[in-house]
């Protein structure tokens, strides 16, 4: 397979240094990656799923306020749906959040091709093996995103501080898909790290969200500070952590318990204090990712047979937290 | 030691039969059990930290609305704190809230004469050892409350369901003042059960509460059925309850744990729905008995090595969740 041949121009206005990227679920982070891209050159178009998200950027397009500069620009298309055959994607990048009740192969379905490269910029575990499932032959880029931005009304985005991405081929590897997105994004100022383990990758990032964002939550909207000026929060933080290790070990994902935690620990004791996004979603009565942060790694410990009392009783209280509420 | 002694009337107008009762603590259930106290003929004081309280109990008395039937009582004195030399009486009844800075040995000590009998009505486990350290010599009865009864403005309390008592003395036994204070609440259609083994009945008591109460706060107000509702919440629930039966063996009360599982889940689930009493406390902004439940449950399984991972992590949570909030 010649993977320099997915990058040659399909489409009328489409290069490699111009390819068409289809943005499902422009939201705060999808919006303002997309925006990025758009300012290196790619033909970005956007799918709301918001009737006031659609409106306001088909009208005014998409408004960043940013600490590296405010910037602004029009989508080249935009959409409430998927566009179908009509339309054409070298790429499609999903920023939705990763919820149960979302099947995210359906939804971006209309607009796979053969070619179409999908890269998925989500939370948790588990999201890529539906999407590998229900496109076997396409080629697959997991991404992290580290980033705190926020979406403060329709069309305007903040993005308060980070930036990186982290992606890599799913389930391993890199390869010219994957060096072209991350030079598309570096050259537009994102720090885009090309990783050849991104699954890895992923379950480092859950050794600090498995346990900070549950927390945040069930803490009664706990910033970092709150959690990290209580010892037996601390103790219970620690834990988490050691739990998330050992199921990435389990996994194939070698970590080490013990620098995990220390550091970890050391970063968020350095970091000023803030509300973790599971708690901002929370606190705007947004789902929360439950499933692909918690529920994933109680099912690994079940598959594994690990115990992981903590994970569990997290993944428990969060269930009931956000259980649907009558009337 | 002649027990039938402590009985005998030692205060003008005391005897047996209408004994001499202060009530320290008299909001929803010490103010009910006053009240029952009251009716069976015993001379009751009352105290109330409260302003608000004591100034509608010294002028009005207390109401008590109750499935069993309405009924009125006033306390033979109403106190705003407890009283010292000039006032005696043949029993303390405590009924405040367990909490870590209210320090009971100190609140009670101006009433506590040579001969006092010291009644501890309060949730959770090891109230009583700080009460028998600082009054060796007192008789001290240990008793468990299963009622629902609520303050729903000074001076009146909604009783709801339930009502028995159970006591003992601690550590463990029943002598004449257990039988006569269970004789006391009986004659006023209160079921009372005198108890060998008090401590055990706590140990089981907590089988259910230290489950349900902390889940239905962090569960963000979830009632019995909520929890019961959810197949991950019911495995939490029976985790917790395992935890507390292994540390219940380990102090020396050993419980069956399938047997108190299973009745404690088949029970809550045929009750009907309802909201557990931390719950209320920590809607209306009250205290909540955190460490006499869960605090006092983590220090024994950490005394003797014994794993409680749930039972940390609800502590934790719930601890982070009750912090002090600034501003």
């Amino acid at each position: 397979m010649n993977d320099e041949g997915n990058l040659r121009p399909r489409y009328p206005g489409s290069s490699p240094q111009n390819p068409r990227i289809l943005v499902v679920g422009a939201g705060a982070i999808g919006g303002y990656y997309a925006g990025k891209l758009a300012q290196s050159g790619a033909i970005v178009s956007t799918v709301h799923h918001s009737q006031a998200d659609y409106d306001a950027v088909r009208t005014h397009g998409i408004h960043v306020e940013s600490i590296h500069g405010d910037f602004h620009y029009h989508p080249f298309s935009v959409h409430r749906e998927v566009p179908g055959a009509s339309f054409s994607a070298d790429t499609i990048l999903v920023a939705v959040k990763a919820l149960p009740d979302l099947d995210v192969a359906e939804l971006i379905r209309p607009a796979v091709r053969e070619h179409t490269v999908i890269v998925l910029l989500q939370n948790g575990l588990g999201n890529e093996e539906l999407i590998a499932k229900a496109f076997p032959r396409n080629t697959l880029i997991s991404g992290l995103a580290f980033i705190c931005v926020s979406r403060i009304r329709p069309g305007v985005l903040r993005h308060l501080c980070y930036g990186r991405l982290s992606i890599g081929l799913y389930p391993r590897g890199v390869d010219d898909h994957v060096r072209g997105l991350s030079t598309l994004f570096e050259s537009s100022g994102v720090s885009c790290a090309v990783c050849t383990d991104i699954i890895g990758e992923r379950w480092k990032k859950l050794v600090w969200n498995a346990a900070f964002n549950p927390i945040s939550v069930l803490g009664h909207q706990a910033t970092t500070r709150d959690m990290m000026d209580s010892g037996v929060v601390r103790t219970l933080i620690e834990n988490v952590m050691r739990e998330v290790c050992r199921l990435a070990r389990a996994e194939g994902y070698p970590l080490d318990e013990e620098a995990m935690v220390a550091k970890n620990m050391g970063e968020t004791d350095r970091m000023e204090s803030y509300k973790t996004s599971m708690l901002l979603d929370f606190e705007a009565g947004r789902p929360l990712e439950v499933e692909a942060i918690l529920g994933y790694a109680s099912r690994v410990a079940r598959k594994h047979g690990i115990a992981a009392p903590c994970l569990n009783t997290l993944h428990a209280l969060l269930t009931l937290a956000t259980r649907p509420k009558v009337g």
